[in-house]
């Protein structure tokens, strides 16, 4: 599969230089990321972008490896053909109107699964969103190349995304939005050869990888899914589409995907040790998370401690752990005394530890570090929930890098809610993540995240 | 309580002119808004922000209905006493210092009620954020003007904090990530007198509130709470801090409450159509959607038409909405046979309604729109779940107005996920709420807040 990830060469069949066309995207990402030579091929085209064009893939000078492909469904299985004999290895198809589209499309798609398999050229898709790598600028896409504006915000998550439109449209939204970074995310389309296996195979043996998230509707091969999932030492947590009634007949008619009975799939993956996500979002911030701290089996009872610049949070979060099987540390008497020397008197701390008075007193970068130094050294905690009011005095002035290696030097997870301008949390949040601390905006994402880590 | 909402006059006790102090930014937020007069106090300085500042508030020349209070605690009780003689009729005492901090503050704060209740002021706070409110402009709090950046997003839903830190935090990151809008944010702190019934009563009856939402620990007289809740037009979303057994500890903690058993006060607001959050996040959510879908007793059966630019999203919609007690609807024939007028001949709709074949085929602006048209007409649908993707076609086409205007005719709440680039979601957002649809970057918030409308 590394000719799909790492490919010597990339042709792109259906280039072109109209701006407002998909053919254009793919050929403009390749042009800002990827440091292969890059073939545009139409016929109409002598040039596209500064580089030759060629009428056919036959024309191609040199040797390439990976050809994208995006012309009309009905032109596709003779491309194929022609890149077979070209010596490519693989093809990532692009186009829209196979299977999806009812006899015509399966007819065309079943032709591609007989070319893929005589000719020994593996295809992936077609319909799908093809390849977005965000840490070695490979995007292999006609995702938007806006999605370049926000740096492409490299991570170690990777992900697998049955679904087309709701890749691109997910990864520009979280790239966006700092929500995550990733490394891999793969849009697999209709699947007729390259699958979910496939390439959950591959991920989980690429060192640039921490985590797999998966979006499924059906698994072509469950037991090989399953038996992947078992020997990975990567956390995967998957989002399963077509759990409820409904939602199986919609999943019937978007892919022709048999959803399978929720019980058997759920008590499935729990075995093989996957952790469950009920929607986009949380697959990315559990897997997330997970990416950072990876310990397959973690040696913890759920212990947590709070440290927050607010009673109230505190105690939300108190009560929403307490919901999710997760529970206040007790916190021993060594580490109340470390507290109290940045406490007024008035306040007897306890967890959740309410910071602020020791923040008025003693200033939050000492009040902040002293309490993670303390509870760090706690043989009592599992887990350390950091609270921050960005923007405030306790937000600014606190020492991130610090925390970080403290918790890692303890061997203890430790994760941030934090809330406050959108622009000054936003750099907080990527900053932050960059130095290995999954952090969100809402209470109720870490306190997922911190089960997924726990379990 | 109208001087505390819409006063005459304010007197600022503890004014000062140095900008990075509490006592600048109340001044500065009145100047930004507030249309009476403002009459800083400090003997230390003759002007603040152009305005003559008074010694104390008895050379007060004019008449004032409100003082704010910013001074240390010790002096609190004198001031007080002053502004009664002066014949302020409430104050916002923001300081703190009082029955939080132990014996000392105790005292002080008993000593606050006794001059309340004999010279016939009222008492906001002490140790509060005062309040904002966003649609008349009236900021009478210490939060840091930055939060007028944003223009004080607008809305017409009211919120009741308890936490003081937590209700400047989350007013921020509420404004500045255009999560919502508001109508007055109510921080009441310690309760001396002034307590949440008594600006629930207040809320209900203001024609600028839709919904009000609230973060209680404890309710200082649970009769009178649940007898307003149960006579409120108005829905009514409460988060209620110390439901766990850590929580309950923390919150006497925090602010000396008596948290309850939570299965009586789960009960108790089910009885009255309280409808529960579980997060701050999710409070502002729920209110946000019940402040646009007001109406106490829906006859509805829970049934919703999703319409989607994506197979996937479609199918956990409908997979989460079978969690919270939501259905897909059966469409009508009718409304089938006008689906198909705009979807292609190999593409039988069905709901959910993956539109991407049909925007393909008949651009966003008419598959969105016959969509809508047809299924606001259908007497088996209850509520309108849509989803765009922004920056893509779909969501740049469409004519939200329109359908705004159509659902609201036919009776139907609609409800809007989006995802996309971070500016042009955030603009869209704004204006979608402002039309009157409430909008979420996330599948679950939606549906919570579907939940709710549709209870």
């Amino acid at each position: 599969m590394d000719f799909f990830f790492k490919p010597k060469g990339v042709a792109v069949i259906g280039a072109t230089g109209n701006k407002n066309k998909v053919g254009y995207s793919i050929v403009k990402n390749l042009t800002m990321g990827y440091k292969g030579e890059v073939y545009p091929v139409n016929p109409k085209y002598d040039e596209i972008e500064g580089m030759p064009c060629y009428p056919s893939v036959e024309e191609v000078p040199d040797p390439v490896d990976l050809a994208i492909i995006f012309v009309p469904a009905s032109k596709v299985p003779d491309i194929v053909k022609q890149c077979a004999g070209r010596g490519i290895k693989g093809v990532m198809i692009q186009s829209a109107g196979f299977a999806e589209v009812g006899k015509r499309g399966i007819a065309l798609q079943e032709e591609l699964v007989q070319i893929a398999r005589e000719k020994r050229i593996r295809v992936w898709g077609p319909n799908c969103m093809g390849l977005v790598d965000a840490v070695n600028k490979n995007v292999f896409s006609f995702v938007s190349p806006s999605i370049w504006d926000d740096g492409l915000l490299e991570g170690n998550v990777s992900l697998i995304v049955q679904s087309g439109l709701l890749s691109a449209g997910f990864l520009i939204d979280m790239m966006s939005h700092g929500t995550m970074g990733i490394s891999k995310a793969c849009s697999i389309g209709n699947k007729a050869d390259v699958d979910e296996c496939d390439v959950l195979e591959y991920l989980i043996g690429d060192p640039q990888t921490g985590a797999v998230g998966l979006y499924v509707e059906a698994v072509a091969n469950g037991k090989r899914f399953l038996e992947l999932c078992r020997q990975a030492e990567k956390p995967i947590v998957v989002l399963k589409g077509g759990k409820s009634a409904g939602g199986a007949r919609a999943a019937m008619s978007h892919t022709a995907s048999m959803a399978g009975n929720v019980h058997v799939i759920r008590g499935a993956l729990r075995q093989v040790g996957v952790v469950e996500a009920h929607d986009f979002q949380q697959m990315a911030d559990i897997a997330k998370a997970m990416a950072m701290y990876p310990a397959k089996e973690a040696q913890s009872s759920g212990r947590v401690a709070i440290l927050t610049f607010s009673g109230a949070a505190g105690i939300v979060s108190t009560d929403m752990m307490s919901d999710r099987g997760l529970k206040l540390a007790e916190l021993s008497g060594k580490t109340i005394e470390a507290l109290k020397a940045v406490f007024p008197e008035w306040m007897p701390p306890s967890n959740p530890v309410d910071l602020w008075p020791a923040i008025e007193r003693s200033g939050a970068q000492r009040a902040y570090g002293e309490a993670v130094k303390a509870i760090c050294a706690d043989p009592g905690v599992d887990a350390i929930f950091l609270h921050f009011f960005i923007g405030g005095v306790a937000g600014r002035q606190v020492d991130i890098p610090y925390f970080a290696q403290t918790a890692k030097k303890a061997g203890k997870p430790i994760f941030i809610w934090a809330l406050g301008k959108r622009e000054e949390l936003r750099a907080f949040m990527v900053e932050t993540q960059r130095i290995g601390i999954p952090t969100y905006r809402e209470i109720g994402r870490v306190i997922d995240a911190m089960a997924g880590v726990l379990r």
